[in-house]
Parts: C-alpha cells; structure tokens; sequence
C-alpha cells in the first residue's frame, strides 16, 4: 500500500459507503412516507441485508487495513483527510464490537418497531409498542457496554448526538433553564391570555401546502435538491449526500400554523445539510455535524426568525391571501401573539418556545432512569403523566397524546432529545453574533433571508462535520456556550406578548 | 461443497440479489414519484455503485462454482431449484460477456436518460433526448452482440422480453392483425360516430384518485400490499418481492376515464406479481415471467374486463355518484359506448382497443429499422410522423405527441413494445377458457372478481417465473396460440358499439 493508492481508495470507500446509505435511508423514507401499511416486513428484510453488507464493507481487514495505515501517516495529510479518517475509525470501533448479528436484528428491529408505533399510536395502543421498546431500551443499553463498558450507557449515547455531551452537563443545563423559566411561565400565566383564534380554523390542505413550498423558497432552500412530503411526524433526511434532501410536514386541518412552522423548522435542518461544501458531497464529513447544532439550526429558523416580529409582519400577508375568510378579521400583530402564545401543552412539537424545553427535560428525565434500570418500560406511561402533570400542571388524557407522541425512541433516538433544547440555546446565542454584522430584522421584514444564509453558510454550514461541534461554537462565539442569551431571549419575547 | 449447503447458499444468494434490487428499483420508482427535479446525478452515483455491487455478486467467482455445481446435480434439485439455477444461469452468462464498467455506465445512463427524457417531453424538445437515446441504442446493440453474436441484435432482444420471439414471428402476427385491423377501423369510420363526452369534463383530481382506490379494490388488489403513485407515465413495480408492489397513474382532469383504466391495467400488472406463490418471495422465480404474460394479464382486466358491458354496467353508479353533476346526463350505455369508442388518436395509452395495435406495430417497425442500422436516431420523429400518417391516417403535431409520448426508450426497452399487442391477443384466447367454468359476465356485472381472479391465480400467477411463457400457453390453452380469437372479439365489440 503506498500514500496515494490508500489516499485514492479512502474516497472510494466512502463513494461506497454513501450509495448504501442512500438505499438505506431511501428505504426508510419510503416506509414513512409512500409504502402500502403492510410492507414493513418486506423492507425490513432488505435492509437487513444491506446493513449487514455496509457492517462488512465496515469492518472488513481490507478496510480496517486501509484506516489503520492512513492513521499511521497521519500527518500526511489534510485536515479534511485527518478528520475522515478519524469519523471512519470511530465508527469502525463502534461496529467491531457489536456482533454482526445483533447489529443486523437490532437494525431490523427499528424498521419494524416504527410500523408497530405508527400503528400503536393511531390506535393508542401502548400494550402494542412496549416489547419493541423494550427490545430497543435494553439494545441501546447492551451496545453502549460493548463499546465502552466503563462509560454510563446514557452518556455514551448523549455523546453520540453530542460530542462532549454528558448527564452531568445536561443536568446543569436544564437546571439553569428551569430556574428562570418555570417562573417566566407562572408569570404569563398571571397575565390575560393571548387570542390564538386567527390562526384555528378549517385550512385546505391544498392551500397549507402551497404555503409550505413558498415558506421553502423564502427561506432559500434549492427546490431542485429539497423535496417535500406528509408523514405522522415531520422529519429532515439527506439522500447518499447532500444533493439529495427532503423533509416532511403534517397538515392539521384545523391549524395553519402547525405545518408551516415544521417546514420552517425542517427547513433549517435541510438548509444546514444541503449546505456543505461540494466536494463534501459523498464523504463522511458531508451533513451536519452533530444533532445539537443541527437543532440550532433547525430551532433558530422555526423560532428566532420564524416567530419573530419582522417575520410574522411579512408572512401575514401572504396567508391573508391565500386564505382571505379566514383571515380578514385579523392583523399580523394577531398572527405574531397567536405563534408566540405562552400555554402548557400536551404535544411537544406543538408547543410554544418557553415550554418547549420542559417536554425535552421530562423526555431526558425518563430516558436517564430507564437506561440506568430505575424505570421499567411497562411503567413508562404512568412516570409520563406524572411529569406532565408536575412540570405543566396538565393530566394527559391518553397515551396517543402521551408516550406515545414522539417516532425518537421507534427508530432508536435514546439521548436525542437533549439536543433540542441545547440547539434552541445555541440559536439564541448564534443571534447576538449575528447581528454584529447583518441587519437580522430588515431582512426578515423583506422576507429576504440572503445575508442571514450566507452568515450562517459561513459559520456553520459549510463545514459539513469538519470540525467538531465545539470547534464550530468557539469558532462562531468567541467564548463559551452560555444559556443566559436563550433565556434573555425567551424573557425579551415574553415581556412583548405579555406585556410582562 | 456439498448438495445440502450448496442448495442453502443458492437462496441466500437470491435473498442477497432480492435486497440489491429492492434498492435499485426503489430508487427508480423514487426517481419517477417523488424525487426533486434535480437529484438525478446523486442518484445515479448512487445506482451506479449498487450496480456494480450487483454485477459483483452475480459474476463473482463464489457465485459462478455454486451454480456451475448446482447445475451438474441438475436431477437431484425440485423442479424450482432446477429452474432458480437455469435462470441465474442465464443472467450471469448476460452479465459475464459485458464488460463491467460498459454495464454500470449503462445503468447509470439510464437513469439520467429518464429524467431528460421527462424534461425534454414537456419542452417538446426531442433534440435534447436525442444523444441519450442513441447511446441507448448503441448500447443495446452492442450488449446483444457481445453476449450472442450470431443472432440478430433485435431478435435478441424480443426474446429478452419474451422467450422465443423472433421479429419473424411478430412480422407474421402483426401480418394477421393488420389484414383485418385495417378494414375494421374503416367499417367503423363509415359509421356514425359514438359520442364520448360523458367522459370529458373537469374532474377533479381528489375524486379520481378516490374512484382509482376504490377501483384498486374492487380488483382485489390487496391494500396493504399495493400502493398507487401519480407520475407523467404510468408503470408498475414490486419492490425486493411480491409483498411489496406499486402502481402509478397519471390524472387528467379533462378525462376521467384515462387514470380509470390505466389503474385497471397496472392493477393486472400488479395482480399478477402478488400472485405469486408466497415461497417464491425473495427468489428469481419471484413475479411475472415475462412481459407477453404480463401484459396479457394488464391489458385483459384493462380491456377485456374493463371496458366490457357488465362492467361498465357495474362501474357507472360509482361514477355518478362522485360527479353526479357531471354525469346526470348520461346513462351506463352512453359510458360504454364512450371508452368503447374507435378513434385513430396520437397516443399509444389513450388509443382504443382496435387502433390500439397500430401504434405498437409503428414502434416495432422503428425500432427494427434503428437496432438494423437503416434508420437513425436522429431521423427518427420524420420516420413516427410518416408511420402515422400512414397507419392511422393522422397528423403529428409535435414530439410530444409523437416520438417522445413514450417512457420506454428512454429506460432501454427497446424490443419491449410488442408484448403489448402479443398479450393483449394472449388475453382474448383466455378469455375463452376462463368461459368455460366461470361466469365472466355474470362476475363482472356485480364487480365480484374473486371466481376470475381465482381461475387466473390457479392457471398462471401462482407460478411466477417458474414455468416458461410457452409452457403457460400450453398449459392454459390446450391448443397452439391463435390471434383469431383476438380479431373475433375485437370485431364483436366493433359490430355492438358501431351496429356493424
């Protein structure tokens, strides 16, 4: 083996590995979106198949061989080769210590267990969909043994969303948030409730649908590389690179709003993907980094822009027009109260910025005592309502609208959610550096989102998974992450809407 | 090697093969359902790899000493092993004599083919497909030479498409239709008219794809296992097996009956493929076993089912009732009549039963010429238009409408068109069979098609591939093959809608 042929064979190896990924997240796409309901057994068949050729393409002596001899010229090379090599070698580790077989059922388990869920949750069946979490909790916690006996399995999977991330950090953290936001929300709660009548109603799908495609090209995403569909839950996924993106909304008929801020919230994610660099395209360093920067992007769209002021004040003409009736009793200062309406909920995804961040922490706090074995998947339900009800003061009245609301944990997301609440942080902190040098609210008012992409492409995107998430906010703040500007941020918002 | 685990490898490999395909057609199938407009070259880099994984697989040294072992204790195997190996046989011989990076640069031709091709019929503009096709073509011709150099280049592809077909055979069967198409057309020229304008309108697109859904299970479609697309040319395809099918349609609001009968036609395609046997699933035995079959069985519930007068008896209530507007002029007669009406028309899909051969022999003489070497690419709209003028005595007004109004080119099929003619003619000779124990029109005028579909399944989808398109003649005919029954029915339907 000599440096160039290796060199050579490292692109290739990811050519590869790329057109497996594409199959395999095409597959799961097609089962969320398009695929008759009785088909899961089939594609799960699949891609078992498939998984096991990528763990062997993976952890194959000729690849093996190939990383171990780059690694040991390291200094050979650039630093984007240094940090494919690093990517590639972590995986690999990973892998190599998960038998091939529980690797492949465990992967033929989520395919399955999120038909049983979409299944269980249209029926409210938690009965249904409990042995497949189980099966999902206990591989989770079974793989993060293999792969790091002496790490807490919790933390282990923080880390792999997060670089950095700990049970330690992330208790601190919402520690932080909860102290200022628990009485922000009492405080709003004081104050005369906000009218969300404007934007409840009957809505065409038709119409919500259009509104989606035009929010898409406002915020400038390439509608020739970003497709859109309708699923259960909204999602982002790139295909084999990112030239190929799609996200999803669900239109509720009866709210306008609720689509039109998952795809400004996809839409984030899909502008951070499609925005790395070309030649990242097929390379493990293509994509977003990590799913808290990710959520910084896709949280700092749907909220920081999306719900803002300038923002709503452009919007609103634009639904007023396609929706005439509906909307002409009502103003864009209407529209802005109503998407910013402070209220306790039961659906995470529809919940307003300030509680937000406690449907993540009760997320978090099930999480962490299931996989340190002090909850069992069966009493799962129960410790749910407990917190809603002690974090939001609200009784859930079935487990469709309960524990069984979010597709993370079906397809296997344990220690996904802290991210969310993380990202939004970032965001708000994001937006004081921003503003040094783009006028962020005259931009939003024109709906012209040019400088706000091209800071952002700058920053953070086009990076790919370069640099490390750290890396990206030391680079971007200038000092260290500190939540204080997502809860100045989130009390500013208040004290406007509240009148606080 | 031993007997035992070369026979458990033998469905391995197929297992393998299936997941490979199940990837490529789906990718395909996303290509032409959902994909954004430009994300054709990430996803053939894509198909382009997975191809060469297949072509890998196939070829593979392993792969060729299984089935060359297998093949010597060919008398100890079932009769579906014995046919599982002569089939994989054949493919490798295929593959082995084109050289690798020819064929995956073909794959990956084809798929961006597709998509110019799709632009290029919006644009009428066939100059821009043109370069693709003749590399098609070029391809084509080269492949058939390289694996089987003696025989005729389009000869091998007939029999590609459909075993033992020879363009001496197709000449002799369009001979026989023609001598009687052609004054049949004119008879009914000579007659008055029938009117179609029950089926013209604007109907909406929401209300056809419910009266395509219900239609679907009205066939007996299994729901679960059956999905139905739109895209600008209808197709079918399953996915990895027979447990997971998709069919598409095209809308037009200015004609109902279009998507109505081309969900009926793909419906039989798809009939067909989930019929198979369930053991089948996951091997080459695994859906119809070859395109004459299939479209016998398309075009038979199309045409011979779906426009006949029970049917249409049985379908018009539905109809009414979901554009009663529309449709309160008109009786079930008037709807007969209407998709009974002979018309010479511009595009092959919307032709009626009797034209309908014309435009498949137009194609096949084109394509005769092209793959001969005595027509070019180039040349080849002047030579559509010429055809039509003289088969069907219309004039062309643009590609659109003319030499681009076909998908199938632009995916390689050339030799593909005349099993269209060839089953629709297979059908009519079931038809008589299907007579003699069940009570066709009788099932038709309840739309109960569980005793037709019954006798179908028993005589010919239960098999898959496992018999040959002779031995199923044989079988299911009892008597050699006859397109005077075709020619019988055709006039038959002629003399009742025009009063012959």
């Amino acid at each position: 083996m000599d440096l160039t042929n290796a060199r050579e064979r490292l692109i290739t190896l990811q050519d590869e590995m790329s057109a497996y990924d594409h199959a395999l997240s095409l597959l799961s796409y097609d089962g969320e979106t398009t695929a008759p309901k009785g088909t899961a057994d089939n594609r799960a068949h699949a891609m078992g198949i498939l998984t096991e050729a990528v763990y062997k393409l993976s952890t194959g002596k000729e690849t093996v061989e190939l990383l171990e001899y780059l690694d040991s010229r390291k200094e050979e090379l650039s630093q984007k080769e240094q940090r494919m090599v690093e990517l590639l070698i972590k995986d690999i580790r990973f892998l190599q210590k998960i038998p091939m077989d529980e690797y492949v059922a465990y992967e033929k388990l989520v395919v399955e267990s999120e038909s049983v869920w979409s299944k269980a949750k249209v029926e409210n069946d938690y009965k249904a969909f409990a042995p497949y979490l189980e099966k999902i909790f206990d591989s989770r916690i079974r793989f993060a043994h293999y792969v790091n006996p002496d790490m807490d399995p919790y933390d282990f999977w923080l880390n792999e969303y997060e670089e950095g991330l700990t049970t330690q950090k992330v208790d601190a953290f919402f520690g932080q948030l909860k102290a200022r936001l628990v009485p922000l929300i009492r405080k709003c709660a004081g104050k005369p409730q906000v009218s969300d009548a404007c934007i409840k109603g009957d809505f065409s799908e038709d119409k919500q649908e259009k509104l989606a495609k035009w929010l898409m090209e406002v915020m400038g995403l390439d509608m020739d590389r970003v497709g859109l569909s309708t699923t259960e839950h909204p999602f982002t996924t790139s295909l084999g690179s990112h030239l190929d993106e799609r996200i999803t909304t669900h239109y509720y008929r009866e709210d306008v709003s609720y689509s039109m801020f998952s795809v400004i919230h996809e839409g984030g994610h899909a502008l951070y993907d499609t925005g790395s660099d070309g030649d990242l395209a097929y390379t493990v360093l293509d994509g977003g980094v990590s799913m808290g920067i990710h959520e910084s992007q896709s949280r700092f769209y749907e909220n920081i822009l999306g719900r803002s002021k300038p923002f709503c004040r452009f919007l609103f003409p634009r639904i007023q027009e396609l929706f005439p009736e509906e909307m002409k009793a009502y103003t864009w200062q209407d529209f802005y109260r109503a998407v910013n309406r402070v209220s306790p909920s039961l659906i995470r995804t529809e919940a307003d910025e300030v509680t937000y961040c406690l449907h993540v922490m009760i997320r978090y706090e099930l999480e962490k005592k299931i996989m340190a074995g002090g909850l069992k998947v069966p009493e799962l339900p129960e410790a749910w309502n407990r917190l809603y009800e002690e974090y939001l003061g609200i009784q859930v009245p079935d487990d469709r609208r309960g524990v069984l609301q979010d597709s993370h944990w079906s397809f296997g997301a344990v220690g996904y959610f802290p991210s969310y609440a993380l990202g939004s942080a970032y965001g708000a902190q994001f937006l004081q550096k921003m503003r040094e040098t783009v006028d962020v609210d005259a931009a939003l008012e024109k709906g012209d989102f040019a400088a706000i992409n091209q800071w952002n492409r700058e920053q953070i995107w086009r990076f790919g998974s370069l640099l490390t998430p750290a890396k990206i906010l030391e680079n971007v703040l200038g000092e260290p992450f500190d939540p204080t500007y997502y809860l100045d941020y989130l009390e500013e918002k208040c004290k406007d809407v509240y009148g606080l």
